[in-house]
């Protein structure tokens, strides 16, 4: 994506297994796209840069903040290490020490829905998760306003086999998860507290979330099927709700009443397309997205046209790629 | 499965869309298995059969059963004619006239961890569906324990393809539904009935519960995630509760505390298995079995097994394909 | 990719079955990218406009081009009636009377690496079909230079499901392709006179071709596997004469020596990726491309590009999306 | 297979990674099939058995073969080990010295189809790889009767990707290989010169074979296409010729005159089916079969079955899953 964003120039991309091989060599797609080489990081890997885009595994992000900091560049992390704010909660899930606590006040949730004008002027943005972001665009138009139970949410989420990486892992090849359908994370995820970080910044309230995380068998996509309790009797328009609290939106697509996202309709592109629903019993909220882009990599450059001032949809204007 | 059922002789088969046709012509993994040719059904195709299996599309089946009763045949209908007891709900769902609402009654609800001694002498079975089956399954001991709130369940289960049934149909091309995840049936599914009126049986309460299916990118498999709350604050173990309600079941497989069933682990076989979890807000269930095995064909041989006095694993110990 | 193209105003879009009904209701990966209403087709839908493109079964495309000629509307065919020069040979494969024979000496046949000067000027363009596409592309610098055997080609391809369209088919369900492979159509295929009519054009020589095609359990892509005798002694530098023969073209890549091209590697995009082999008794060559994209729409497009007079990449600068 | 094989009693089953794990705890499909615990392999750990079967990478078995056949216990090699009867032959192709080349004289190579009588009597067995088995038995018939051109053979081979093995690998990630389709192999296979040495044994002359090797986005499943010249005029009746060879193979499925097998057809099964055309070029020989059961551990028990002395299709017949 940045490789073709009209405003950024890619300066250098790192590796330490892949260092001295081309880009295209690992990722054959990317031939005539992008045709840097990975350089092994080191301290000045990052000189000149405006921006570093961090997508390494949990852990690493901390150790090269205060630098970059320090050197005045500005940091969008796509791992975990900046979304929790509080320290005790994150190295309880993530099982490490913090190496930087004293950024994470500074550090912006990077969910534009949610954070946007203070995306616009951080210095440090973290990226959010898959999940946590299509479960919080799921839930934010009836958060805001009030209208359900905050203590008894239900987020049953299925997501495609990318989001758990590109790590060599028995559990993740083809013939271990095609064709086939599973839960997991059933004693506890990591986006668990991410999630209920940001339904209490939107309700105010402290939230109590059932949140259970499946793996799917295809390749990308999020799909949040939503429960929740209104804790109102009035005849409220949810439909006209959602659509008039993602008017001005440019990546949440509120579906016309009775529609049925499905994950293919956003495949490779930023959008998060949602249907809501409501029975005597629950409102039920179908949110989809590619776990990769609306979900990790897209949010990054959106988040970075509103730290550049760029039109926020700049580079990210793709149609998705159906069937 | 019949065909190598060692009790059973497959005596005709009917089709009026490929009479003449042999069956492993049109289904080559049945070569040397299965070497009879479709007949055109007519009044007297069945004479001198014991039984028949019919699953003809809904609405067919009911046509048939009265000439058959008379003539003394058992009959086993995987099709849904004869699973709603109450006429006008059938009618609503199903959209047509009932053809013999008066076997209704006579009618028995073919699953056999609930019905198994009815089954026996039954005249009619009436094979269950396949989400029917996972989440009935799933929630049994806590319905016959009385330990959770029969109002307030949820069933978010997903399905595989093949649940869609053969025909040709654009929705289930594999373009349209590989690599690609949805929800369906949101305003209302016609297996939705069919679990409440077995939920009421299990507990004697009128249930509320909201359930959802989806069709996940793959051919064979369901996979029930069941929430419920509990009405008790013991500390009942759950884990035994299910252990011991299934102790003698030859196809309930209760797995190990923590475990996380995989629809892969039961394909091709009539197993449904079952995982029990508990956190501070609900009981959540994760069931899988093979929608087209424990949900329909293979459980409609386990109860002719039972209505013919055979063992009733005969035919069934089949070994799950994995991967 | 009209609906982006920044040369092209998408005017009107027909269609008998979805008449009346929004193209991104159909589609909803197209929200927000194509608002147009499907329209039913007469004989003034396309008055005013420029070109028509047609993608619809064959045969139809046939009854309408003497119409859009007279009115000097240009005219890209996706289907097939304008591929094949001989009407007989036509006639043959595709069981119909052809309805405007005396058109088939204008259509020029769209394959810009071979035909692009007559397709500037063309008035009408055929095309060309996905497996002829990937297998002519792949053997093309091979026919040119006379290295090889042009009696003895054996083209062994595989493509993906959309390859057969979205058309209701038992044959194409997921549940009857996914997770398996065939071949097909080994009795003769449609494409087969079309290759060796641009076989013939190429080398000048009647050609023998084999040509095996196969149906692979993926929505998108096609990859031949292409054998050839070599009829030189001489130690030709095959990698070489590859990379000059496409030096200039922008939509197909020689990949460097030993590499394996995948079809996910051009996944939405107009590229045709190319490999080259040589062992002791065969050139093997593997080309791969998207069925959809440059064996079928993308193409349409750059043949737009070039009758048009603009860049021949406008619209198509499109990243491959993988994973 | 082995644990529902009537004659065999699995007495021991090793591993150095899992020891003191439940072989069902790491499968759950095998729960109430296989009860066995891994054990640590140490030199008495087959003391007792009859037959020892070996799943391991090459190289492993031939350490342990020669204290096996001292203690007169028999063996199947599923690996690699002893399959080339070239000392110098296996050594290029598997990279490493051979630990006890002075067994290669006595090891049988385990293809029922052409060695049966000499697999009775073996001690040790070598089982044939997945390519082999299907290229070999696809090619059979023709070569006994003489009728094609042994130095220009083509197999172009599609396989799923449980060929690769259960080993953590980036290449075989679901994200790396579902939705796609590569050739590998183009610059030399370890089945090429296994295939070889059989093609020799049956057709009494050195042959000049071609193979290509493809990954295909599946589970299981070999999809063989075979290319080969006649070297006769005679209008010889193929379809004849290969139902006459197979006409007692109780595991191998001449099909009628046009089918078209598919690899879905004989999943799960120990069944190779097999269709044969011909045109004015070639006969082209399609032959499908379950890489990990007439692949691998299928051959294996059918060559257990007559080593022992039981019918040979004893536990092995299975019904293939399909859909």
């Amino acid at each position: 994506m940045l490789a073709r964003h009209p405003q950024a120039e890619l300066a250098v991309i790192t590796s330490r297994g892949e260092s001295g091989r081309r880009v295209s060599e690992i990722f054959p797609s990317l031939r005539n796209v992008c045709e840097l080489t990975y350089a092994l990081p080191d301290s000045n890997s990052f000189s000149g840069c405006d921006v570093v885009f961090s997508a390494t595994p949990n852990g690493i992000a901390m150790t090269m903040a205060r630098e970059l900091m320090s050197a005045g560049i500005r940091f969008i992390d796509l791992a975990a290490d900046f979304r929790i704010k509080d320290v005790a909660v994150w190295e309880h899930w993530y099982g490490m020490e913090h190496a930087c606590p004293e950024l994470l006040d500074d550090a912006v949730y990077g969910l534009p829905e949610v954070n946007r004008e203070a995306i616009r002027t951080a210095r440090l943005v973290a990226n959010p998760g898959c999940y946590p972001t299509a479960i919080t665009l799921g839930w934010l138009p009836l958060l805001k306003a009030g209208l359900v139970d905050v203590g008894d949410l239900i987020a049953d989420a299925k997501s495609g086999v990318s989001g758990a990486g590109r790590g060599a892992n028995v559990r993740t090849l083809l013939t271990e998860t095609a064709d086939s359908f599973k839960a997991y994370g059933l004693t506890g995820h990591r986006h668990h507290p991410e999630i209920e970080q940001t339904l209490l910044q939107l309700s105010g309230k402290s939230p109590g979330l059932v949140f259970t995380p499946h793996l799917a068998p295809m390749i990308r996509g999020i799909h949040a099927t939503l429960y929740a309790k209104l804790v109102t009797e009035h005849a409220t328009d949810l439909q006209a709700l959602y659509e008039e609290a993602y008017a001005d939106e440019p990546f949440v697509d509120v579906m016309p009443a009775g529609s049925l996202p499905e994950t293919r309709s956003v495949r490779g592109s930023n959008i998060c397309q949602i249907a809501v629903y409501r029975n005597e019993r629950r409102v039920i909220v179908l949110s989809v997205l590619d776990n990769l882009v609306k979900g990790a990599a897209g949010q990054a450059v959106q988040n970075f046209n509103l730290m550049f001032a760029y039109d926020e949809k700049t580079g990210l204007e793709i149609v998705p790629l159906a069937p």
